[in-house]
């Protein structure tokens, strides 16, 4: 247990910013599984409903191994069942992009091409965290998303360069999640003395290389890359969208409704 | 592709019996997986999240490896997509109790005990099927059902013998679930062929065994033995219960509305 009155505790940083960060990365991960659980033996394929059954149990454990750490830096330290269930709306800190309704299998697909490329290149760097903890929880992530993002690829090209309607209906779903990407790469929400001290990765320094594979994707896959101005969004300060609410009533009902969880 | 005039094809029985009984199997693992899916985070921990999502997983694997296989006996062939996705209701062979709602946690936990107690020993008689493609399949599946049958026992002795409200819950879960167990251990459905040829395992074998398992952690749990009439279900020759046409409608209905599946 850390007190808050102790500010610097792990690499030069406070600990309470420390147990922020892997709460926000936690609730990227947790919303997103959320939104893919919904596909579940709803996908168009039963191989894919376990392809994507398979990412949505690897995002839910990043969450689990995040909220787990953040939770035991805290005072008094929180378990990960609160920080799940018991936080309300204004305490998430996920991007808007994850929480966003599912729409139709295209739509998902872009979503986790974008989603995926972002985790992959933050996860990546992050394994050199002067945070042994948060480095061992990126070494066991890297693994993961580097397959949601070739499943996420393999899925843009077969509809991109199908059929008409294939083609069409993922140009559309690119068009409507690229907005709101810009947020992935946004800085401002970080105390700057996670990054100067080697724990966090700076958001920013993702958006060249993560875009740039994304970018190349688009191209094989006959798209056009999306002229859109970004979307105003401030999930990283705990301002959702509208579906937000939806989700969090469904995530966290049965937990509230049984306080205490097992009777 | 085998023709349905050549009827003695696999162990001296026709090949559409062993198709059936294989679709059988695999609308008993693709409805309970069906079931579980729906608790993926809204179960009363992310511990259990993940667990019944990779239980979930599980059967959904068990499901395409049997749907696969028969599908490949049908004449014509037909494709394991088409059997989830396309069948109508009284098409589907599955007990009736794993088409059951949900309800509460107990009762879910409840249904697990006695499904994977059958599925168990079920599966561990398979693997010296005469049939090698069935065999096979029980052999991966033999291992992946005894860690249900682990899981279950574990929530319902924590729940049977925790605080009185968790008692209560159990032993009304346990009740409502009882009477719907006799169909497991039903053998009329089965071509005589099948068992009478070490194809398939008569279903009434494993009545004593699995249910001999059940009734000990039943009493370790501090719960009663449900003294209740056997219900009247008619699962495994397609009359299925009220809920099963809402669960298909939400199994079918993407696949349904986008025929061939990926535009």
């Amino acid at each position: 247990m850390v007190s808050t009155s102790e500010p610097v505790g792990i690499a030069g940083a406070a600990v309470t910013d420390v147990a922020h960060y892997a709460i926000a990365l936690g609730d990227d991960a947790l919303i997103a599984s959320q939104r893919l659980t919904e596909w579940i033996t709803l996908a168009p394929q039963l191989e894919e409903d376990v392809a994507l059954g398979n990412i949505a149990l690897d995002l839910l454990g990043q969450a689990r191994l995040l909220f787990q750490y953040a939770g035991s830096l805290l005072d008094p330290p929180v378990g990960e069942d609160d920080l799940a269930y018991f936080r309300d709306e204004r305490a998430f800190r996920n991007v808007s992009l994850v929480e966003r309704p599912n729409g139709d299998f295209a739509v998902t697909m872009a979503r986790l091409l974008v989603f995926s490329a972002y985790q992959l290149e933050l996860y990546s760097r992050l394994v050199q965290s002067t945070d042994s903890t948060l480095a061992a929880i990126a070494a066991k992530a890297v693994k993961e998303v580097a397959y949601h993002r070739d499943h996420a690829r393999q899925w843009v090209l077969r509809l991109g360069d199908g059929t008409a309607e294939s083609h069409a209906r993922m140009q559309t779903a690119l068009d409507a999640e690229w907005p709101w990407t810009a947020e992935l790469f946004e800085a401002g929400w970080l105390a700057p003395e996670l990054v100067a001290g080697g724990l966090a990765v700076d958001p920013a320094a993702l958006a060249q290389p993560a875009l740039a594979w994304v970018r190349a994707v688009v191209a094989e896959a006959t798209l056009a890359e999306p002229e859109v101005r970004p979307a105003v969004s401030f999930g990283r300060v705990g301002r959702h969208t509208e579906e937000m609410g939806r989700l969090l009533a469904e995530l966290q009902h049965l937990a509230r409704s049984h306080p205490g969880a097992t009777w």
